[in-house]
């Protein structure tokens, strides 16, 4: 007997159920209800080779409604992955199998990003769609041309990151980008009913994509629309009625079916419904061959691929990119920083750092700028960057409008895709709004930089709502970040070029909207921030005290130092660009930096807090203990307190 | 001559475009562009008593788009507050002006909601009117019956928080909630067109809102659309399409009209366009005087509603609720503490918030729950709560769907309104989600509670995504944000009452997911969490280590403490759940509570950042420094190693 689509469905449908039970928690009410869409995509429409996750240009798919994880478990098993093996469906959510409770691409080969965090797959799927076309303009059909498929829930659509998501596409024409819409009407709560009423295709259709309503569980709709999807000129929602937890004989379509193990008795239910009869974990042979010789269905699309791309004259510049080569950075970055110390001038780091963009744009064609609607005070855009829209997909700058927070996840999309190494711009304080995303971009360890600029009560007059006294700190807290923050237009340089090698997480980059005095008046080869943190400035004879500050507190350190050396203290200067890549230094070369019983102060405009692992017992801190203010930058450092006379006082009085 | 429209909203435009001349900075454009809009608003339709910015049924007026906020100090100042005098526009953005570069609600009587950060004042909005329709449904229209007008920018409605707000209003059919967006077409970086292509009336519709188009210049289609306004039975927006800069000769219309000084020659140039020949900051006696005349048109309103609230029945309860009274909390609290004792049971944080909620909820009839869409697992909702809805305004709980920022936002807006004490639940993780609300709610110093359920590894399964790890230290890096970490049920009891207490700022109440054991087997009246930290178990005899421990892992502590005393080490226990208050402690205090010279070791679940403060230089930390996996929980605590074992290891080679 022919294996019938039915068949196929059940098998996820089975599967899911299976583990959750097993697990005795997680989420099969989307994987019963999506079961029909996802065996029709993953078998006829999906481009993607179970042999070779990696291939460059197989289309991705997102399910952004990570909670349903066993939905891409089960496919990834049952098309013949090798990342997912029954043991680890048997394992789902336990201690080292590779079916976590949410999709995490780092621990499973054939997921594309990590989900969970609602309206984030949504989000980094527009970023994947972007880098589709930019390096499609860059290296042709030949090379590049595949979809990015969404599956989303009503939770990813309430999400405010969606709207920006959504918009950004709409605006982009991003029409290679399909997001299936699991319309079950049910959250957690209850029915949507209870918390929303929005109509989701105006809605899509207001920000220009086109739509589609479907019944979900209706093959002939689903390969309709799947098939409709592909010829449309704005990006596509297809919004899939479904009942979720399909089959369960008294929770499906309600709030119940969403999570948690249904129980035997419900599970059994489901079984006699769906009309599956076998064991626990057990997919029948037919229908498993069936999986596997539907699901490498563009096995042969992969083949021809492979030969373009031996034969392509672009093969090494497409390799490069996809590896995400800086060239020889190290010179670009020396000789830049040769011509700073030359220009003997003082200016906001923000401009330095545009400077230096300016040479590290032309160098490395893989990075793609933008700004969150602050183009000029970020000073994000290198001149050599055309703005990137849908009539120059080559252009290397996005206007990505006021939205940080869909800013931070298409930049995750891009690193993840590869081929384009993202940074962007926008004020500190609003690292708030994109502050998940940010943090998806470190769980999953990708190369994003995040220039955040006006980064203290040094902004001034737009006061304590702009201002940032806690984002450095909150973002130090964050595992796998480095937050630099330069203290003039060398350490600028040296800055970014640890930031573009940090190839495994995000980086924020702080900076200045004041002009800050340079404080690297002497060249050097040697990038001396890559150690965190180094000795600017030695006291004569035996020191006393050590001065530690970042950014654009370091001139006051420094004149700090001046003040008490004309009273006969003696205080060393310590610039710590990036407290985390101090802190991995040997206990020697911290010693080394910081003095072995020498009291220390510490010098930040923010708050003190995470600073006390570096001031110890016997020291102190010159920094903010409250929000700002709006007043010019001259005032706010006076009325704060922050300045050479409060640290050499109290310099005075810890060495007295 | 009589005194014409265009004369007064020219007032607005000469003080607003002096003021930024004068500081140099600033943004003149949407005032420029909106003058028109809201002198119709203030003279006709806005109800309110410059004589009293605090009338409790006053319209609220909400300038989302806070860089605007001359706009808002014009017209305070010319219909007659006290609060914003001419030398409070001559020194804008001035230390101590009451003029600072964008609206705050704490320096500017009459200023509603502080505004800056993008989106933040129309979601906030969202929570005023719903503030509004509760009171109503509790006092009747005879003491609340009033709007709340938004003006919000091209830039608040990119912002992904607008959504949730805008859904969430459609939802509610907040019909007294009016939005006039100034459809200027134009950004920071350029035209609209640059990044957006959204039909933001068709937006709007499709959730449920109902809108028009006006010329933003025309006032008989402003009068009109304000009236018009009035009778919708659904939230309104009114795209007013107006010129940024209207009136500068240059840049008019152009993203270089958003902000910053014009500069002289543009300055004389709008002058005489628009036909102000007046020196700076002067505006005639004629204008001025029609102002305060038609700034006062509803006083005789405020009149008749102090009859009334004089005269009726609910005003006392009406007064308590608006001074946000909590009754005989104490006694509330006490009595359930004694309670939970005598149950001898151990239970989730969660679940014990949950109980005391029962309690409170009952007791406080201000207090309005909600959850985003988890409120079986925040364990959020009191029995006697019912959902709020349009049908059933009374109602105390609010279902806000999967809408952390514009949840939080809510909060701020309904404790701005007073007479509601908000609070709702989330996964702790997604805090990041809301931070840039909760920070504005931190800002104004108002009373939020925030739970965070699910508050480490702890929450097993869900893995990463899910598992906070440096989210208490984030918090806790806010000024103004008090982070509370109960241990067990007496504590959870106690911090609630803390919270409940702290009237001029939020809270965050971080609680478990998985069942901890009581550590507060006795009964006490006092409330032990108020200091912050305490001791919980001394050890016997001369005490060699002290464990200091929060929340989940105060039984770890314990544990850990029980194996030093059968190897012969005398252990102390100290709890800190709220690490803020145990600050502002005096010296003697903490030193009295974590002894003098001993070695210390922090036991938590998070990230050691901002711990080392307490930890002294001989100490250790036994807590997380990566991000959590997917497995049961007790199997993640050993895999990361937070458990007695460690702990006591610690101890034995920090006494040795």
């Amino acid at each position: 007997m022919a294996v019938e689509h039915k068949d196929m469905a059940n098998a996820i449908r089975a599967l899911s159920m299976d583990a959750v039970e097993q697990a005795k928690s997680g989420h099969v009410g989307l994987p019963l209800g999506m079961a029909d869409v996802a065996t029709v995509l993953w078998t006829r429409y999906l481009k993607h080779d179970p042999a070779d996750p990696y291939w460059p240009d197989r289309d991705r798919f997102v399910l952004s409604a990570g909670h349903g994880s066993m939905l891409i478990y089960s496919l990834l098993h049952l098309t013949g992955y090798d990342s997912v093996s029954r043991d680890d469906i048997r394992n789902f959510r336990q201690l080292g199998a590779q079916t976590p409770g949410h999709p995490e691409n780092f621990v499973t080969p054939g997921v594309e990003t990590t989900t969970g965090p609602l309206g984030q797959g949504i989000a980094t799927a527009v970023g994947m769609a972007m880098a589709e076309r930019h390096l499609n303009a860059r290296f042709g059909d030949e090379l590049v041309d595949h979809k990015t498929w969404v599956v989303a829930g009503d939770g990813c659509l309430m999400e405010g990151v969606s709207q920006e998501a959504i918009t950004l596409a709409g605006h982009m024409k991003l029409n290679k980008l399909i997001v299936l819409f699991d319309d079950n009407a049910v959250t957690i709560d209850g029915g949507t009913d209870l918390s929303d009423s929005t109509d989701q295709c105006a809605r899509f259709e207001a920000a220009g994509w086109v739509t589609k309503r479907i019944d979900g569980h209706n093959t002939e709709e689903i390969h309709e629309a799947l098939s409709w999807a592909q010829d449309q000129d704005k990006p596509v929602m297809i919004a899939c009625r479904t009942i979720i937890g399909y089959g369960a004989p008294t929770i499906a379509g309600t709030g119940k079916a969403h999570g948690g193990p249904y129980g035997a008795e419900e599970i059994a239910g489901i079984r006699k419904n769906i009309g599956w009869d076998h064991e626990p974990f057990v997919v029948p042979d037919d229908i498993a061959d069936a999986w596997k010789r539907e699901g490498s269905h563009s096995a042969s699309q992969h083949g021809d691929w492979k030969k373009r791309h031996e034969g392509s004259a672009h093969k090494d510049a497409f390799d490069a990119a996809m590896r995400g080569d800086l060239g020889d950075i190290e010179a670009v970055v020396r000789a830049h920083k040769q011509d700073v110390v030359d220009s003997d001038k003082d200016d906001a780091t923000r401009k330095w750092s545009g400077a230096v963009l300016e040479k590290l744009a032309v160098s490395i064609p893989e990075m793609v700028g933008g700004s969150a609607d602050l183009s000029g005070s970020n000073n994000t855009k290198a001149k050599c960057q055309e703005p990137m829209t849908p009539d120059n997909w080559a252009g290397r700058y996005v206007h990505y409008g006021v939205r940080e927070h869909g800013m931070a996840a298409a930049m995750n999309g891009m690193a993840l895709h590869k081929g384009i190494i993202p940074y962007s711009g926008t004020f500190l304080v609003f690292a708030d709004y994109s502050r998940a995303a940010i943090r998806l971009g470190a769980l999953m360890g990708e190369r994003v930089i995040h220039v955040m600029t006006h980064d203290s009560i040094g902004l001034g007059e737009d006061g304590p709502t702009h201002q940032p006294v806690e984002h450095v700190a909150s973002l130090r807290a964050m595992p796998n970040m480095h937050v630099f923050r330069p203290a003039d237009g060398v350490e600028t340089a040296e800055c970014w070029e640890l930031a573009l090698k940090k190839t495994d997480g995000p980086s924020t980059i702080a900076l200045t909207r004041q002009t800050v005095a340079s404080v690297r008046k002497a060249h050097t080869d040697e990038n001396l921030s890559a150690k965190g943190g180094y000795v600017l400035s030695s006291g004569e004879g035996n020191e006393q005290v050590v001065l530690i500050a970042t950014g654009s507190e370091v001139e006051i350190a420094v004149a700090a130092q001046e003040m008490l050396r004309s009273s006969g203290i003696s205080a060393r200067v310590v610039s710590m660009p990036c407290v985390e890549l101090f802190a991995e230094q040997t206990p020697a070369y911290q010693e080394e930096t910081l003095g072995k019983d020498l009291p220390r102060i510490v010098v930040e405009a923010g708050v003190r807090f995470g600073w006390d692992r570096w001031i110890g017992l016997r020291g102190g801190f010159v920094g903010m203990d409250s929000f700002g203010a709006s007043a010019p930058y001259q005032d706010l450092y006076e009325r704060f307190g922050i300045t050479p006379d409060a640290v050499a006082e109290m310099a005075h009085a810890l060495v007295n």
